[in-house]
């Protein structure tokens, strides 16, 4: 007997949901030509992202650009799973005088790394996309 | 009263040691100039993480090569965790003939998203890295 896979898209809507109901995610970016991975906890607006590191990190002199945010949450005993993944652009919004990103620096994000210059950035979604995975006996 | 952070790198055989303790870790790939990431179940062999995924992932159409796997263990409510990123190449060995290759697919990795077409991949680690995240208050 083989197990058949299902993949069942998740409406952008219920995407949101689902990140608007986390904290801890990972990002992706591209530093010298290469894919680097690193938890970040973030908080939502709307559908901007925000989260803050600082020079300490991993990320510091990875360019901020193309960036992807991933959230999942996957029970390995049953096989089901889903997984929410943000594409877009992040713009550090640190010193920012708009309203909005001095609404978003008031998010309570707990930086899962946080140090003395704490920056805070912003992934403006170009692509909000998810999939549930569901297996059938 | 300001909370500190210390990061501590995690020694190459722990990474390792580490990564032959789990199964599931996030690929990072690049895709049309953009990061990508995705859960994906896992085993290890040495120092090579293999990996299976189908044509219906969102793997399928992405260029396997450069790419990121990174696992992690986070606990949100005191501010400590540690996260392990390898950064290599990624090669299927579906059909590879080799001994290793063959090795490699009698793992016991349990796909997070198996189909019909089932490949297996392995990536070959160019550089192992980890660090420990504590928060001193």
């Amino acid at each position: 007997m083989r197990a058949e896979v299902e993949f069942t898209e998740i409406p952008r809507a219920e995407c949101l949901e689902l990140l608007s109901g986390r904290s801890l995610g990972r990002l992706a970016v591209i530093y010298k030509g290469r894919p680097l991975v690193l938890p970040v906890n973030y908080a939502l607006d709307g559908d901007v992202v925000v989260f803050r590191t600082d020079r300490g990190s991993a990320l510091a002199g990875a360019p901020l650009r193309k960036v992807a945010f991933e959230i999942d949450e996957v029970d390995e005993a049953d096989g089901t799973g889903w997984s929410v993944l943000v594409q877009g652009y992040a713009f550090e919004i640190t010193n920012a005088i708009d309203h909005p990103s001095e609404a978003r620096r008031a998010l309570p994000v707990t930086p899962f790394a946080p140090g003395e210059k704490s920056h805070w950035i912003e992934i403006v979604a170009e692509r909000i996309t998810g999939r549930r995975i569901a297996f059938r006996t």
